[in-house]
């Protein structure tokens, strides 16, 4: 059972030790117990000449597995070291429609079109239709493989059937069931299928009760349906109903996994999909925009202190930290509330007005505890009673003001069709950061004179 | 075909008054076409009075589902409206072991034991079993009910067996292979058996290289390992190797989501699990934890700016917020790209040391590219050269310092087997605000004098 095997350092250098010395015997026993989903992993960690040189020491059928499986960078390598001929028929060849297309679809156009043409029939021509669709629809994530009957035949002619077809299915999920056009109207449940013996008809069995999605829906929009309705695989249609393909749920997973990373990266204050073993340009180019819109907020805040003349009340200065960073703190909470709302489409229903309300009830309270404690606080340290007066009354302000912003930013993004993760970013925070300031300094103007 | 109906206010408007002038009929009719998990969104709309009134007129196997898919709240109060005959003989025997254990989980004690006395033996006995495990571990996520076929059966034994197990399971996804001792040794794929027509040996057509896990597993270690080897559902074992169960994926796909929710919270100063859909009041109390923090941070700031007399140099206090932003900025840029390494176990192979040095040079390439605009910048605005080059210096220092900073805690935290995703909230910014300010006024004495 090659379960989940570690992948220390020690492997990994003794693996290098093996390919240095070009010892391919003593490289396949060690890897070929393992998992593609491990061999990935491996390969990952090599340098791109050590893992080219793996590459082609393992089986085709595995090998073109993991060729989906690795970063993109270092499938393209490995890819550019391989000819028309061997990608057609040792990758492409072993691999179902969608990975097939994924793989091909980063090819140049005129190698893309000489694999194609030495690919069997069949397969070529579910692939030329699937590289039709965008990456991020339906289109994109389904696969043309599976097992197809009609409701009108019998289940023996159903089994017959099913034997032809699922020759060329990896794993049967799903049994579908189509009119004479073609159309979905149903499954069968192969449960069903074992349980009935007799030569019934397959409409007699079927479960016409189905949720399916058509090609051009966006891939964030079926995860959240296959979500909902807990569904491992779903059909795919085109506009008439006719079965296209199959979604299954581990493709989905990628996207839900790829969204909350996104929005995760964005509400840090990074603008590019990175992983820590990304360079250190990428990673550093990845975080510059929020930082450069930190510095233009940051210049901006400086001119805020220079125009109310901070000299006259040297004692504001002390509490400019604070007031600066409750307001970019409640407006990033009140973003995200909003951002995950959306993501899971439980605000849809309310409408936007009573979330600003509900909102100004949280950031109310909010402010009440944390006004009443920081008056406290600084009049027990001794501060003079105008200053704690002013620091107390401006962090009220502050925090109902930028819960308020924080909430509408997202919502209103979201109404205009662009990502509401962007407000979870530097724009809500500078904002507030500056406008915290302002307030900040009228109250202290008007109140210590 | 239902698919996906747009649940809208008008939807529920009548809805709702269909419930007020008790018309059961025209409610009935209006549901009755609608997938579980539409009728599971609409009652999380309703007041807790009408949610239970239109349950009670859903029929048994619906509603029982039903009740596994509404949030925890609603679920206790519509359970509360039942007898313990009713929960066991229209919810629990309508639902497959790992739901029946998450209802039965929630009933106090002694409700629990009736209930159980209620079922029959088989079901009784399988929840008895997983209400053993913890709810985090992959005996809390695994269900009982799965095909099992003994290796030394042919196929048509097999057949035979299969029809009698699966009247007790929802849907067949996998057929697993036991020896003798019940021991898991592989799987079967219906696809295999649908195209062996002979009498042969399971053992001849079986697949031995499975990916299993232990019951006693974390569940996001399933989590990672069900995405790594994209498995739809995993066979879960004992110790010794003994099949107890099986994880489908669409358990697992919540944890994923709550994981990644939970982070992402996290990051944005939320420390509680909350909805948009919460109370004001559950809402504020997620958030005032990071605010109580942010208070602290703020008056030890003060302290700081206090101790460094700045009405000697007033002019320091202009870029304060600037110096005080970056540092947080830099803190969490640097946490959060650890975290998701951690997360997605990229971290692992290598070492904290090559960590810190790579997260240096992004940091040292981030610190002379803001410094050095930051120079440009106050120059040409015409702030004094010796405060230009102060915050200059200064924010260098505090961008190296934050990465640094915000790599190191959270690879601790992990090391010491706490959340690392703790470090991305209000503990690394807070704790940056203030030495950055510390770099700041250092600096800023020593040069400004």
């Amino acid at each position: 059972m090659s379960k989940n095997k570690e992948i220390n350092s020690q492997f990994l250098s003794e693996l290098s030790n093996f390919i240095f010395n070009n010892s391919d015997k003593k490289i396949q026993s060690l890897i070929c117990d393992l998992h593609i989903a491990d061999i990935a992993e491996i390969i990952e960690e090599l340098s791109i000449e050590q893992a080219t040189y793996l590459f082609q020491l393992i089986d085709e059928e595995r090998s073109a597995q993991i060729l989906v499986e690795i970063e993109d960078e270092t499938r393209e390598h490995i890819l550019s070291t391989l000819s028309s001929k061997e990608i057609a028929t040792e990758v492409i060849k072993n691999l179902e429609s969608d990975d097939a297309t994924d793989v091909l679809s980063e090819l140049p156009k005129e190698q893309k079109e000489e694999v194609l043409s030495l690919i069997e029939d069949d397969h070529a021509s579910d692939i030329e239709d699937l590289l039709n669709y965008p990456e991020d629809t339906a289109g994109g994530l389904m696969a043309k493989e599976l097992i197809k009957v009609n409701e009108n035949w019998t289940t023996i002619r159903c089994l017959k059937e099913m034997r032809k077809q699922s020759s060329e299915v990896k794993e049967v999920h799903t049994i579908y069931v189509v009119d004479d056009q073609d159309k979905l109207v149903g499954t069968l449940s192969l449960k069903r299928l074992l349980l009935t013996e007799t030569k019934i008809l397959i409409n007699e069995i079927a479960n016409y009760d189905i949720v399916s999605v058509i090609a051009t829906e966006d891939d964030e929009e079926v995860a959240n349906i296959m979500n909902k309705y807990d569904l491992i695989v779903m059909p795919v249609i085109d506009k008439t109903g006719v079965l296209l393909g199959r979604i299954t749920i581990d493709d989905v997973m990628d996207v839900v996994k790829e969204e909350a990373e996104k929005d995760y990266q964005m509400a840090s204050g990074i603008t590019e999909d990175v992983e820590s073993s990304d360079s250190v340009w990428q990673l550093t180019r990845a975080r510059l925009p929020w930082l450069l819109i930190g510095l233009v907020g940051g210049l901006l805040g400086a001119k805020v202190i220079g125009i109310f003349e901070i000299d006259k009340n040297i004692e504001l200065a002390f509490f400019i930290p604070l007031i600066a960073a409750m307001g970019g703190n409640v407006g990033v909470q009140s973003a995200a509330i909003v951002v995950q709302g959306l993501a899971n489409e439980s605000v849809k229903i309310n409408t936007i007005l009573s979330k600003l309300v509900k909102e100004l009830g949280v950031a109310l309270l909010n402010g009440i505890i944390c006004s009443t404690i920081i008056f406290g606080a600084t009049f027990a340290l001794n501060y003079p009673i105008d200053l704690s007066l002013t620091v107390s009354l401006s962090l009220f302000s502050v925090i109902v003001f930028a819960a308020l912003f924080g909430t509408f930013v997202p919502l209103t993004l979201d109404k205009y069709k662009i990502d509401p993760a962007l407000a979870t970013g530097p724009f809500i925070t500078t904002v507030n950061d500056i406008l915290g300031l302002v307030i900040y300094f009228l109250i202290g103007q008007s109140i210590l004179v």
